[in-house]
């Protein structure tokens, strides 16, 4: 992990996943090894794998291990994928990429002759969905830099860099190829409340790639817009409704509100893996409530009333007229997004 | 303090002042004693007496402290007056109600024939001002609650309650006496980042009033209302400009701007102390910046790498057309502001 250009989060080695244990960053870099359906199924819902993209391959790793396993213990493959597809599937709700790698997953087991081709096909498979994910990022992030003005001070939230994709990022990839080509003045990072992905990851890669960046509180994000220092705003996306409607970590929707109101570009950047053309809308796009300790305890330690009753969705749902862009791999999106999302999601499923 | 309906967090004991050191709640209830014009200062920069009425108050005591040590040292009471007023009127910019609070105590102790004089006067000027925010507090809440619907949803921010003004509070207050008319269904506390204000301070005072709340992370605010969960938000303020532009805790502006796009009606409760007729517009309030450590460091861990750059203002500006009413102790106030702020703040100096 020398060059920063290539750090790669997510590592595949063939019957086991190794991970940067993104929960204990930027404190400790920890290289996890994760072997069984099970060990996949609590990295992703502990979040030490996070990001919708970097869900999607680490489902994958999951299901190629649990096809593995079958052929070990002589149990019938296709026994062990549905076991594996419902374990994984059940992780988190909202991010459609982990429903899409299953699917690929169960397709590419479908009609195999035995065992050995099955481990053999999804042992490709994710390497393929890892070397996709990365011509997407970098693909959708030389079409979203091209958006940005020379000198462009650009707000993110949340984390969309390789620590999400297992690749180049999204969102951040945007920033980093707008850096490469000298046009980004300043990265203002959104802390992300309450996992505080902005504070820990996105601040932590920044660093490491030499790219300017200031830390905010999201309650400041308004504020740095009235002061006309943002020009444009580009986060991720976890679902992408067949209407444009983007879920998104929570906090997106207040900073699409904010950018609205004083005129700035809000863009999404996500690969046409984030499109679901079969959720209509962002009301039917199921959002997952997690602990009420990751709201009161920070880092072990209480913050509030320690049984205080806490409201903590994980998503919230940006309305596509909000979305000046979506940025994918496959071009850029515009209002009216139902057509151009069919589209996109077309070319994908090829 | 058994009855959380008659808490005081700063009691003036005639040459001291006792306060409930706000930074260590609500882990521990830990009085301290001030004794010195320094140590008042002290207390107001590192917040363990904050809002703005509370940081009045504190100023007041300041220089009643002031006005003793001089006349048992022998000291010009001018001299040490005006000395304690540079030093207290330079903790912090924002809050209006410091330098209301100074001027009143110069002003009481112009004229006075001996230093004795002046110590007695501004013994019980600071009495005063404790008794006069009490009722103050008491009337806007009546006020406040007025306007708030049968079952009320209210959403607010930062802590407004007795610890803000050393008496019953000003959005909080609101929220208590709806509460006690048997109208607040639900109350929903922003955490208020970096300080956490919401769920250090005002989780707290809710518990101790059996006030039904929930809290919630400030990224979660607008989906909240997208949600149809919120019928009316209430926050206080620290400077209300002669336009009605309103200085208050940083996140404010934010959801007011949620709240508008939602229909949901914005209150601002505040004293007219408050009120701040010789600043013409938000743009001309001073907005305090504070320590970068404030959001890099949480309980002494830190949440980010160390040394990261930050933006932390202390404070945000609602525009006035976002406040749907300023409700103050003399009335509420209601577009356009300027009329209707100038003729409140001339009662206010009777």
């Amino acid at each position: 992990m020398s060059d920063p250009s290539h750090m790669r989060p997510l590592v595949w080695e063939r019957g086991a996943l190794r991970l940067l244990d993104q929960t204990r960053l930027p404190q400790a870099e920890h290289w996890v090894t994760v072997g069984s359906v099970e060990a996949v199924a609590d990295a992703i819902r502990t979040m030490q794998v996070r990001g919708a993209p970097a869900i999607g391959i680490a489902a994958a790793a999951g299901m190629a291990i649990a096809a593995r396993g079958a052929l070990e213990t002589g149990q019938p493959v296709d026994v062990a994928l549905e076991h594996a597809a419902r374990t994984l599937g059940r992780t988190r709700p909202t991010a459609v990429n982990l429903h899409w790698a299953i699917e690929r997953a169960l397709q590419e087991a479908r009609n195999a002759s035995d065992a050995a081709t099955v481990v053999e096909r999804l042992d490709r498979l994710v390497q393929r969905i890892i070397e996709q994910q990365l011509t997407a990022d970098r693909a959708l992030s030389e079409l979203g830099a091209a958006l940005l003005p020379d000198g462009a001070r650009v707000l993110t939230h949340c984390n969309t860099g390789a620590l999400a994709t297992g690749a180049y990022g999204t969102a951040l990839g945007v920033i980093r190829t707008a850096h490469a080509q000298g046009k980004v003045a300043m990265v203002y990072v959104d802390e992300s409340r309450p996992r505080l992905q902005g504070a820990r990851l996105t601040v932590w890669e920044l660093r490491r790639l030499g790219v300017p960046h200031t830390l905010i509180p999201d309650v400041a994000a308004a504020a740095l817009m009235a002061r006309g220092e943002v020009d444009a705003v580009v986060v991720g996306a976890d679902r992408i409704a067949a209407n444009g409607d983007v879920a998104n970590k929570i906090g997106t929707y207040a900073v699409a509100l904010a950018a609205r109101s004083h005129g700035i570009p809000f863009y999404v950047a996500a690969p046409v893996s984030t499109l679901d053309p079969h959720t209509p809308d962002g009301a039917s796009i199921p959002i997952e409530e997690r602990s009420f300790d990751e709201v009161r305890v920070v880092d072990g330690r209480p913050i509030t009333v320690t049984d205080t009753p806490v409201w903590n969705p994980a998503f919230d749902v940006t309305p596509a007229d909000l979305v000046t862009a979506i940025i994918t791999e496959h071009g850029v999106l515009k209002p009216p997004y139902d057509e151009a999302i069919r589209q996109a999601a077309a070319a994908a499923t090829e």
